[in-house]
């Protein structure tokens, strides 16, 4: 064991947990040194992989040698098990959804600052490349000044077979895709939410959603639809956005996706109608050749660092932390207002407290 | 001249007028035999096309020879044009949409009422292809009951450049291309609207919406989002619908699409997890080979006979109207709810008087 490196002892080592651990050993800052998992499979798959298993959460608790703790359970035990770890002393790195309301996360907060410890939340989509692309696309303008964003993410696969049907233990698309791809949202555009509106589904008859969309302004005119889907047997693109100047496409995690804006070097000749269905249009006729010019997708926006990386520069006091608890608090109250704005059927407005730095 | 065939005088001998007049020339019931318009130019191509042009609309009121009136001018000016032709005893076809208000439209019904005359809309894209072969896969259920239609219309030439930028003429493109798509979605779904929510585009700095999108909640369960934009570089597939065994997309009015369905033959096998980003997902990677079907767009759903045949059908009063006046009416307190909806930032709830017959 390199004792240069921070332990992290990693709670819950089913599929996320395990992900972390192949995560963290590509890192040079952190390292796993054992997990606590209440299944035997799981105990002993982690003896395999090297890591100690520890036989009872407290033994994690009163283990010195661990800095960190990292809490991959189901969404309804992040609450008790963050706090205790605080509590003890750890460091914690919560998975999303950091807790089952804004209630509980606030009593997080509490404890970690009394703790004086550190809580960040795994919101690793923020180092999605395709949503990189976006951010740099509304960061410099690359199509004119964004004002309608689409993020959709489908699948066909219903929702995943385990706690995640269960909405005691927070399980539903809203929670698991939606958190990542509205704290996408929040974490590129710099400006309050005036209103949402949102419908879940429940399509596959389980009580919990199995996908939602909802449709967000912002007081800059932004306005963005976030989507999920587990019943979609054809996707639609990723990302579709819409600017000043033009719109871009990113169709899949592969980065498929071009952006085409209008030519304004061109001569300015009137598109011609054309024939569609049984009607005439020349507005919803394609712009007449030389009108637009089609690009190549740019470079995605560059983070100041990884996110293990970036935790261990926040436990050292060298940086702030780039998922900041402010933001993971927002997007809680956020996904509050879009149930409350699916079950009631109504647009909600004036609950964000958010004010630009 | 035939006189077998019922003549037609076109009010408006604009863009729209002159296309009415090609599509009846391939008629074999109706003949287009003059025309009225204001400018003099459009008058001399009337001429020119072999169409009288009629002095002024008074001697197309007085002329005992013309049976029916064609309206294709300004939405404003349909209300006046259609209650003195029909109280000179003429039938009126009328652009779309029919008036400015439903108000408007039952004081039009009211005259035709009284002169005992068919005033009909030209509702022509109940006839589009492509509405007709999602018409079809929501009746046959082809991939199972429909819940979700998604029906966009994108293009990036702006609003056409005369009238339609004039709020006061009817302009916007909720009232010239909504109007179509909202009267598709209640020709082919027969249950009442429980929630309308919406909004409008202005980013061309017009006073009229450039494009809008509603969400349309039925009773029966089925949701309905209509999108039509006219600042999209890239198109979005004009249809997406979803129902209980599948998905079905139509890209285009050249009706490529295709429709994929769960394969209830296939071995269930457990989709592998991808990476997508940086996370790992199972919910959202590809079904698993074998689990699905890709097909081709089945057959369109036909209707008894064309517009104009159904046209001289009614008038000669052997068949009932494929576009009813109440469908019209009911289509345009629609609009009136998504104004609404959109001026109040509201979901509108219980406007729909509609009842199954």
């Amino acid at each position: 064991m390199n004792t240069s490196k921070h332990t992290v002892v990693i709670v819950g080592y089913g599929g996320m947990g395990s992900y972390h651990a192949g995560l963290i050993r590509e890192n040079d800052r952190l390292e796993v040194t054992g997990t606590y998992d209440l299944l035997e499979e799981r105990r002993a798959a982690s003896v395999e992989a090297g890591y100690r298993s520890y036989a009872s959460f407290e033994e994690v608790l009163d283990d010195s040698a661990v800095e960190i703790v990292l809490i991959a359970t189901p969404n309804d035990v992040h609450k008790e098990i963050a706090i205790q770890a605080l509590q003890a002393g750890k460091h914690v790195i919560c998975e999303k959804p950091v807790a089952m309301s804004s209630d509980e996360f606030k009593e997080m907060l509490a404890a970690a600052g009394e703790a004086g410890r550190t809580l960040m939340v795994h919101q690793n989509r923020r180092w999605d490349e395709d949503f990189r692309v976006i951010k740099q696309m509304y960061d410099k303008e690359t199509i004119g000044s964004l004002f309608q964003l689409e993020s959709r993410v489908h699948g066909a696969n219903g929702i995943p077979g385990d706690w995640r049907h269960v909405k005691e233990q927070g399980g539903g698309m809203l929670l698991d895709w939606g958190v990542h791809l509205l704290d996408q949202l929040l974490f590129m555009i710099d400006s309050r939410i005036t209103s949402v509106s949102s419908s879940l589904s429940f399509i596959l008859g389980n009580e919990v959603d199995d996908g939602f969309e909802a449709v967000i302004q912002f007081e800059n005119g932004v306005k963005a639809m976030v989507e999920v889907g587990t019943t979609n047997f054809i996707s639609l693109p990723r990302w579709y956005v819409k600017g000043s100047e033009g719109t871009a496409v990113i169709e899949d995690w592969s980065l498929t996706g071009r952006y085409v804006t209008r030519n304004n070097e061109g001569v300015r000749v009137e598109p011609k109608p054309i024939r569609a269905g049984v009607g005439l249009t020349k507005t919803m006729a394609p712009p007449s050749e030389g009108a637009t010019i089609t690009e190549a997708l740019p470079a995605a926006a560059e983070l100041p660092s990884s996110f293990f990386d970036n935790f261990a520069d926040v436990i050292e006091g060298t940086a702030e932390p780039i998922v900041k608890n402010a933001e993971v608090l927002r997007v809680q109250h956020l996904i509050e207002a879009i149930f409350a704005a699916a079950e009631k059927n109504e647009v909600i407005k004036n609950f964000d407290l958010y004010t630009s730095k």
